[in-house]
């Protein structure tokens, strides 16, 4: 039995396997937001040819049906198939993505007023060559040495002696050693090297995003970022956000695998920067890197299960310090890791990196810290005190869960316009080609302007008979944001899409009024808002305001971070004073558990509305409906 | 190209391959001392078939050409080949030796004034189950919980953090920590476990001798050896000295080979000991040993190399705590292992843990500590200093480079007493079946007896006309101790023989003179002599005295200590206070380098004679001789 592809591939189909199963065995990974269980619909395929037991099609338009479209997970082969995997559906693991200048980040670090200070330490010892007379062993010799030069107590590790006699003679007994300096306990000595080889000093800061892993290769000594690489998580295969990789690790016993294949993603990295700089893996010799706290712990092997399930509890938030080795990274085998802090299950490590990156910690003004990224979590505070909270709003804002959305990559509709009279779309696609579907920003601007046109009411359902765009679609009604004609293909938003979005969008508002109120502050006593994630790149902040996602207060007060994970990152690799302010972060933030919180709840269905129930809290978009009011009849409702 | 066997087995052989390579790898193997150079002649196996290329014959006698006799690692076959084995070429490894009476050891330590203080430690935690409002970490949980005990700072390895979160819920949060509480750095935490399983505690000590493998299992509560079990070092397949396995694994790149090699040794004995005594892996939390510094060197897969080499310098002499897991030990694998420290290359743990079981480092009385196994090391000292020296006597003692040699083991001479008149020998052979060669005890007394009843002089060369027993044989000149006739094969000692005895000999004899002239002692000074190994136990003291090999010194301050190696080794996995003794007394230790010491050649070439060039040495020997001489005309030097 045979699965035959229009690329010319052949796959050999196994009994009872499924097209989406066959395609990932031989490492062709579709896109899956569900993890293969016909949730999501966006694993499409079109079979040309041959027969199948089609379990689910629930999820498809009659259109796609007719046009041969079928869910991979849900087709079951009962002969030789001839299948078509459309572009979209194609998860292409091992895309770039544009990474932030990092050309500053040495004088960054310089602000917080810390020297460059990591915590390997190298130092050159010339041993006498032992003779008949001074015939003490090879460690002893080296012991000797060290505390010629005031270094006693050091600890040797396996990994470190059963390489050290060889270094030693090919050195001819002049070495270099480098070794781990600890601020609450023995020292630690980590490889011996030639003073040839082994010469320049490198580390890496890696984030590990649920969607993207980024990696900056510093040089220790000058903190110069030497080069930066990134690409998607190839975790993704098994699925969009964290739950799902959860449960992959654990109910589908992939851990190992899942682990591997953020481990694999990183040394791809790691071995083009090498290879690009002429940089061997010895002298790779320190990782720091950070994650959310279901990241970290797959990084590390360990089961994530507890953080799933109530009262949701990691392994550990504070992660001691492992080798390179252990991880299996193609780096110095010695290098030590640091792991940053996490605070809670769903409050990470890259939170507490944002953090120390925003500085809002050290400040006096009380500032919001927001990471919408395929996770939402907000902190509060400032030099005194610090809140977190996670307000799961789901990876709807990277396209999943919306029935055209997809990642602000090329072909995505990254923003719109609608015209107030004839409700006709003006659309900014990313890259040259022509639309494939809506990213998050695309999706804030096309409900803000729905809304503002009133095309929407504050329900976001939308208002009949205004546009022969609105229309009866599969799964309800639709907005037609672009047609192909060619491919008889249609991008649209759907009430339900509108409802998804809604729900994420009141989830990081009622997190941020529940975070607020829990502290005893009101909206406007925010004096900064830092916005972090991929995501903050491309995020309209009027526009989210509209819709009621981020609170009404003056524009100027919002500040987009970047990826601040991978800049606190950085500076934990090159300070070991920032990483134990990295560790006060952690251990001083207090985390507020919202899936369990009555006023989480009510600030939540408060919020389904746009921009809210009460839209006293949302002043500028009361005005601004005011004015759209005063310009146009047709405006439906009462402000 | 087939080789086929008596035994009904058949070996493809490989082009170019000799026979003993073909037999080694299915898995059988021949004594082969030299490691398969062709040097020793004892891996002789009987061609009777077929055609092959024979390098070297040199070792064989003409009657066992004749009789079809090859080297096995000299001959390579050019065609199919039909090949016999003899017993005495084969090596059984996995042979039992005996382990002397173990359970008055627990008495013992008492004696020395410790209690029962292993480092590891158990403690029962229960810990409140995390619920939403108290939802830290397992780690911290557990931290939490050790703090309100009074003990912080404990760190946490990698291997402890990957398994503990599952034993946590498993156990219902009701768990066993077990810890090592170290005496100069933070404790370790090495693994959790359920109060209802892992309930006992047990140990191993573990003595690696060159020859031989001995395994203790210790109840770590009452100090109890559970059981005992011991097998044949199978590294002896690659040669019978510490100096042909150093070739083997670092020349021949067979290090990892021959660490795994002991490593299933030590496993198949713990192993068996878990299943007769239905104990878990889980239950054996702590692994203490001792060997030669070129057996611990290679266990702990370190490159021996630079041992072998003038100025002699191991890797290290003071072992740090490594895991069980890192040696791939069959008991726990977060178990900490202690390795008894070296002194130098070739003065190893065994000799230390000896040095504590004889406690001469405790008393004020001279004593010489002797362990005469497949090397020689001696140490003289009192609780004042300590001195330590290897003699390289060989491993002839074993039966390694004698013609006729052979193990203590069923068939060898292990007495011999020969007639004063008629020079017919009268033998004690080991278990109950025909001669098969002679062991150390045996060559010792056939030596002294050819050298009282005046069948050799003082060289050791035999006087000719006396008997028709002494012969020319294929090697020169030889006495016969045993004809078989049916087998058409006798045990002889040829004069090379006795010539390697006397050198081994004499090395001990001035290895002991050379330690006591440094340390400016006479040998009447030696209140108390220690014999340590295995050979120990077969030592005829007055014999040994003939020879020249032992003090003339009063019998009763000989003392026999049988496995002081692993009675040591027991005392230090049982008591952190005996560890610490041990390393006193490596620190203590002054080692002599004899192989460069003038002094040491002085005395070995005064040694080389029959008892000692100088007869006054040894008094009673020079009466004995001269109550022979009364009663007998035929002797035949003037004393």
């Amino acid at each position: 039995m045979q699965l035959k592809l229009t690329s010319d591939e052949v796959i050999e189909l196994r009994q009872g396997e499924d097209i989406n199963s066959a395609l990932k065995r031989v490492g062709i990974y579709l896109v899956a937001s569900c993890g293969g269980k016909g949730l999501c619909g966006k694993c499409k395929v079109r079979l040309l040819q041959g027969e199948a037991e089609i379990r689910s099609q629930a999820k498809l338009t009659e259109q796609e049906r007719e046009s041969g479209a079928t869910l991979a997970c849900q087709t079951f082969p009962v002969g030789d198939v001839f299948v078509d995997i459309p572009k979209e559906s194609r998860l292409v693991v091992g895309d770039k993505i544009a990474v932030a200048r990092t050309k500053d980040l040495a004088a960054y670090l310089g602000s917080y007023g810390v020297a460059i200070n990591p915590v390997t330490k190298r130092l050159s010892l010339e041993l006498p060559p032992p003779t008949i007379s001074d015939n003490i062993s090879d460690l002893e010799r080296l012991k000797r040495a060290l505390e010629e030069k005031g270094l006693s107590g050091m600890r040797f590790s396996y990994g470190f002696v059963s390489t050290m006699s060889k270094t030693l003679r090919e050195a001819g007994w002049n070495v270099d050693l480098t070794y781990v300096k600890s601020h609450d306990g023995p020292d630690e000595a980590i490889f011996l090297s030639s003073p040839q080889a082994c010469t320049r000093r490198f580390g890496i800061a890696v984030d590990i995003g649920t969607t993207t892993v980024v990696v900056y290769l510093v040089d220790l000594l000058s903190g110069e970022v030497v080069d930066t690489g990134s690409t998607y998580n190839s975790q993704m295969r098994y699925g969009d956000d964290v739950i799902t990789r959860i449960v992959q690790a654990t109910e589908g016993g992939e851990l190992q695998t899942l682990r591997e294949a953020v481990v694999a993603d990183i040394c791809t990295i790691v071995d083009s920067l090498r290879e690009r700089r002429g940089i061997s893996r010895c002298e790779i010799e320190m990782v720091a890197l950070a994650g959310n706290t279901t990241m970290a712990h797959i990084f590390w092997g360990l089961d994530p299960g507890s953080i799933r399930e109530e009262p949701y509890i990691p392994t550990l938030n504070y992660f001691p310090g492992w080798k390179a080795g252990t991880a299996q990274l193609s780096v110095n085998p010695q290098a030590p890791v640091y792991t940053v802090p996490c605070v809670a299950s769903y409050v990470g490590g890259d939170i507490v990196a944002g953090v120390l990156a925003s500085k809002m910690h050290r400040n006096e003004e009380m500032a919001l810290f927001m990471d919408i990224g395929t996770n939402g979590e907000i902190a509060i505070g400032n030099n005194e005190w610090l809140m977190a909270a996670a307000c799961s709003a789901g990876p709807c804002f990277e396209g999943s869960g919306v029935r055209c959305g997809m990642r602000a990559t090329s072909g995505a509709i990254e923003a719109v316009k609608i015209d107030p009279e004839t409700f006709e779309p003006s659309i900014t696609v990313v890259g040259a080609g022509r639309p494939l579907g809506v990213c998050g920003s695309g999706m804030i601007d096309s409900i803000s302007e729905m809304f503002l046109t009133g095309l929407t009411d504050r329900n976001g359902k939308f208002i009949r008979g205004l546009s022969s765009r609105v229309r009866e679609g599969e799964e309800g009604i639709e907005y037609l944001l672009y047609r192909d004609e060619k491919l008889n293909r249609d991008v649209v938003l759907t009430e339900a899409d509108i409802e998804n979005l809604m729900r994420a969008k009141a989830a990081v508002y009622a997190g941020i009024t529940t975070l607020l109120k829990e502290a005893g502050f009101i909206m406007d006593d925010i004096q900064r808002v830092y916005i972090a994630g991929g995501f903050g790149n491309y995020l309209n902040i009027e526009r989210a305001i509209i819709l009621g996602m981020l609170p009404d207060i003056p524009k100027e007060r919002y500040v987009f971070l970047g990826n601040s994970s991978v800049t606190g990152t950085y500076l934990c690799l090159l300070s070991e004073d920032l990483r134990q302010e990295a560790e006060r972060i952690a251990s001083q933030m207090t985390y507020i558990e919202l899936s369990v919180s009555r006023s989480f709840m009510d600030e939540y269905m408060s919020a389904l509305f746009l921009p809210h129930t009460d839209i006293e809290k949302f002043p500028s978009v009361a005005s601004l409906m005011m004015s759209r009011m005063a310009l146009k009849k047709s405006w439906p409702f009462n402000p």
